[in-house]
């Protein structure tokens, strides 16, 4: 093994060829060992970005990222186990109801999570919002939370493939994200490593997405469930809608009120809609014969949902975070809303306070968008379409601009077609 | 300017797009300054060798490197100036008669040379066998040097172009090294840092060569001819073959003694070939009207190359290093050399320490192999083939296993035909 060298490994894949087994072995290991130069790795990673990948190539890569950290074993939790994976999307919270809904079927789900970097939120700021909740859990009690209530939203470990969250910086400052094999590997390599028998990936598609196009988003979803069967997890994929923010609310204390809507038993329809097709998903891998549309109507979800956030020192009676400011932003005639786009949607709610420009900065758990009109709905003049929250007025001028053009007014009368928003099911 | 970031140049040429004189600019001042890291331009350099760059791609980021750095001004020294550059190849001593050569011819000739790394020797590496001789000039000694003498040879200086310095450093650990455009662009900015008025530029071609194919070595000189043109330097390039050792001596001081031979008017005839018509071609391009083989003839070439060694603090008297071992290799039968492979015969000098394997090793002056035999020539069974020059005796095992397969000899009578050495002109 020691005579292979880092040169020989680029030039092997900048030349078109497949790595070798041991190749892929060795360059994941040395870098993360720090014996591969950053330099060498990123020369790597764009020859892999624009040669390619077989598949052989990404199993072995994924193994070798799980193979640099700690597999968990949760095979101590009573339950059969299931987690779900977002690909990223605006107002996208559904792991906030989805984690006790299907524990609330029977289920554990090991929902180990990141932060939001950019116009896609992520949900440990959102959980965040909650008044004494804390993200980080050891991995007994990680267990024991699983074993007794059946849902767990945590900070991932760093022991969990650490070879991943050093590329994953790397590719972000190189333009080397953008690789199909290289995302695949780096979503199942933390969501097999953290010791799920089963999951179920939401890859989201369209302007508000990573994936912009059905094609390439269908690629993703077939590499990673690939992956996942290869690995030993049962892994289903949907490919769902991302041009408009789902449900109403972008940022972080405004999409845990819209979760509690939801596990109330009330919400916006696209909310509801797609966490009871992702929970029929996780039932289904999970062996389970549940309806999760009567469960949620149960409150038995609720139910979960209280233990879970109390068990991690949150208090689910507790208000939550109120913004120091509120803008309204209103229609200037009346119409049917014909588009709402995600991605300026994101990036206000992100620039008011909700999201971070740079790894570890503070986000503001009361900042966000509301979006009080989406697409097909009948609007009057005057009404209102955004409400903007932060606690910071300065930030208010940038987000109005960013909203600027993000929504079309159709004439009354026009007929709007949201689409549907599951997609395509890959298996 | 500051708007640029670093991450956008390099997604334009990942996915395939030219890059703008603007990115152009800031990406290599940037990188110089070291505010654009090295891992980011690492992935550039893929995007670049992978993707490609346009012809004013390559002048732009030529003269960027160039901008990096001075340039110097040889308007004073009262000849035309006429410069050299080879791409690399085993044996090639070429720099050592050519230069004071052409200087007897009526020109200037400003050879800024580095050191050797790897297979190919380095001119520096091999004048330094001179006792005494010193790479280090200052600009003023050179010029005046220059001026009197009408050659110099010596280290080039850390001021020109020290973009490519770092770019080149960063290229050889990243597999980043085979891209035309940042061949080019890498030779000429130095060659134009320089101060020349012309140019000839030797690309090697074969098995010994960096090019291993004529269409490569073709490509690559004819960007290089075009970007000396649109800097205002006159540069014709030759395509010479590389697939033998040029000469019978690879080596350091072997290949000075070869040089004298040349220059007494002796010497290898491939090695009187080649230098004459690289001269013809210099002469050319300084406009001047002498016959270089009649100058060769004369002697005054010789007398040159005292006073230019002499003016660098060398003893042209002094008697060359001498090995502590030598080792013969003789013919196993009889016959007619049919083939002598550069590589091998590379490698071995490079092995008995006449090349060095990291940046700033030192080189032995002995060290070296002179190939006794060469393709076409009669041997008897128990003829020397190789003679092998080392200071460490260790060394010569390793040697001899580089050199096992590197000569055929066919059997009597067969008729060999070496082919030309210079294959082309590109002008």
């Amino acid at each position: 093994m020691s005579t292979i060298a880092a040169v020989d490994v680029i030039i092997a894949k900048r030349d078109g060829r497949a790595l070798t087994d041991e190749q892929i072995d060795w360059v994941v290991a040395a870098y993360t060992a720090g014996e591969v130069a950053e330099e060498q790795m990123s020369a790597l990673l764009m020859a892999i970005l624009l040669n390619g990948m077989e598949r052989r190539e990404v199993v072995r890569w994924t193994a070798a990222m799980i193979a640099s950290g700690i597999r968990l074993d949760l095979s101590g939790v009573g339950r059969p186990t299931v987690d779900k994976h977002s690909t990223g999307g605006v107002g996208d919270k559904i792991s906030l109801p989805l984690a006790p809904l299907v524990a609330a079927c029977g289920a554990a789900v090991p929902q180990l999570s990141g932060r939001g970097l950019g116009h896609t939120g992520g949900t440990l700021d959102k959980m965040e919002a909650i008044p004494g909740w804390d993200p980080l859990l050891s991995p007994e009690a990680m267990t024991r939370q699983l074993a007794e209530v059946g849902a767990v939203i945590c900070a991932a470990s760093a022991d969990l493939a650490p070879a991943d969250k050093r590329l994953y910086a790397l590719r972000d400052v190189t333009a080397t994200v953008e690789s199909i094999p290289m995302i695949s590997a780096s979503i199942m390599s933390k969501k097999i490593a953290e010791g799920t028998s089963a999951l179920v990936l939401d890859v989201k598609v369209g302007s508000g997405a990573f994936m912009k196009t059905r094609e390439k988003a269908a690629e993703l979803a077939r590499s990673m469930v690939d992956l996942g069967a290869g690995s030993g997890v049962r892994t289903t994929a949907l490919l769902t809608a991302m041009d408009s923010p789902l449900g109403r609310a972008a940022g972080n204390a405004v999409e845990v009120a819209e979760s509690l809507e939801v596990l109330a038993g009330g919400g916006p329809a696209d909310v509801v809609e797609l966490t009871l097709a992702l929970a029929r998903e996780m039932v289904a891998l999970a062996g389970l014969d549940v309806d999760p549309a009567q469960v949620l109507a149960s409150g038995r979800a609720m139910d979960v949902w209280r233990a879970m956030v109390a068990g991690q020192g949150g208090d689910p009676d507790a208000p939550l975070p109120q913004p120091q400011v509120r803008e309204i932003v209103r229609a200037d005639r009346s119409g049917i809303i014909g588009r709402l786009d995600a991605m300026p949607v994101g990036i206000a709610a992100w620039r008011l306070g909700a999201g971070r420009a740079r790894p570890g900065d503070p986000v503001q758990s009361a900042a966000g968008v509301l979006c009080l009109a989406k697409p097909g709905e009948t609007v009057a003049a005057g009404a209102p379409l955004f409400e903007l929250h932060t606690d910071d007025p300065s930030l208010v001028e940038g987000a109005l601009a960013d909203l600027a053009g993000a929504i079309e007014i159709a004439p009354p009368g026009a007929v709007v077609d949201p689409g549907p928003l599951v997609l395509d099911v890959v298996r």
